[in-house]
């Protein structure tokens, strides 16, 4: 039994999503981040990092989203969430997922989360007014040079998919011309 | 064999150390930002991100760090770089090194690299004073909470380690103020 800890409309979708298709068992606990729960105490020692998603296993906690999407994907093999017999393919999925993870995700997060790495309202704003143009280019080159169709990975529905389509609901918030994408598969 | 594409100074250090601990066969090949060779149409056939590493393989080219190491953890297991029959232990490391790429990592890249997210200078050199605390409060977090020791996952050394050893060699030139830290397996 796994417990999966996440905030609606964070990257935790994609795990939660996963877990679904894995057919695993699972229970989910909402945290609030206006009241900062993701800081309290209690969070902090199950992921001292305060984000979310975190999943509780029975052999101990692991976060990060690529790394849980995989570990859903080989601990139901019979899922197929990912090419886990190939190091080659699980590769590619990795890589998809890491680019995620360090650059669309980044990317978007300079909308609303800028004190991570500024001080000052000026370079807040600055960044925020940067993130329509860095999120069409993510997903632009996600579009001409990553996605196989009609899954991110071709004929086969990876931990890409959910992943991709968490972030991708991110777009209409972040203010993003979609006039200029193919369209999805997952619409 | 294999090549890798890298850029001195860069994270493209821990690919090239996991092919070497690895044993595997390969060349390198040395871009120059200088010359801006990243986004040359040349290399952006490679790797359309125009980043380094990039690491060309019989099967097909491959990005992202974590993604890298991972695949040559897989390929060459009896080099015993990562845990790969075990799910969960290999998450820990996949977890471990999700954080270098998508905090850590992104934390150092707003010293020099501000023009990703941001567009007046102000912004820039409010981001790149920012770096010193950032990276100071990543690695007292992964020092805190995350290093196993006497390896980054504990007895045994994986790809972890040579991730961070190149993160960490960031430091000083980051400004971060070392005294605080224990010290590292490798120096």
């Amino acid at each position: 039994m796994f417990k999966l800890y996440y905030v609606p409309g964070t990257c935790a979708l994609a795990s939660h999503i996963a877990l679904q298709e894995a057919g695993a068992a699972y229970t989910t606990e909402r945290l609030d981040f206006k009241t900062n729960q993701q800081n309290s105490p209690e969070y902090l020692a199950i992921n001292p990092k305060g984000r979310v998603p975190s999943l509780v296993t029975e052999r101990g906690i692991l976060t990060e989203t690529p790394a849980m999407l995989a570990f859903i994907a080989q601990s139901f093999p019979q899922a197929k969430l990912a090419p886990t017999d190939d190091a080659f393919e699980f590769a590619q999925v990795q890589a998809f997922n890491s680019y995620l993870c360090s650059t669309v995700h980044v990317a978007h997060a300079h909308k609303g989360r800028g004190y991570r790495w500024a001080s000052e309202e000026a370079s807040f704003a600055d960044m925020k007014g940067m993130v329509p143009k860095t999120m069409a280019a993510c997903f632009s080159l996600i579009e001409r040079a990553m996605l196989k169709g009609p899954w991110v990975m071709g004929e086969q529905y990876t931990i890409c998919d959910p992943y991709l389509f968490t972030l991708a609901g991110w777009l209409q918030g972040d203010s993003v011309d979609l006039a200029g994408c193919r369209g999805w598969p997952i619409t």
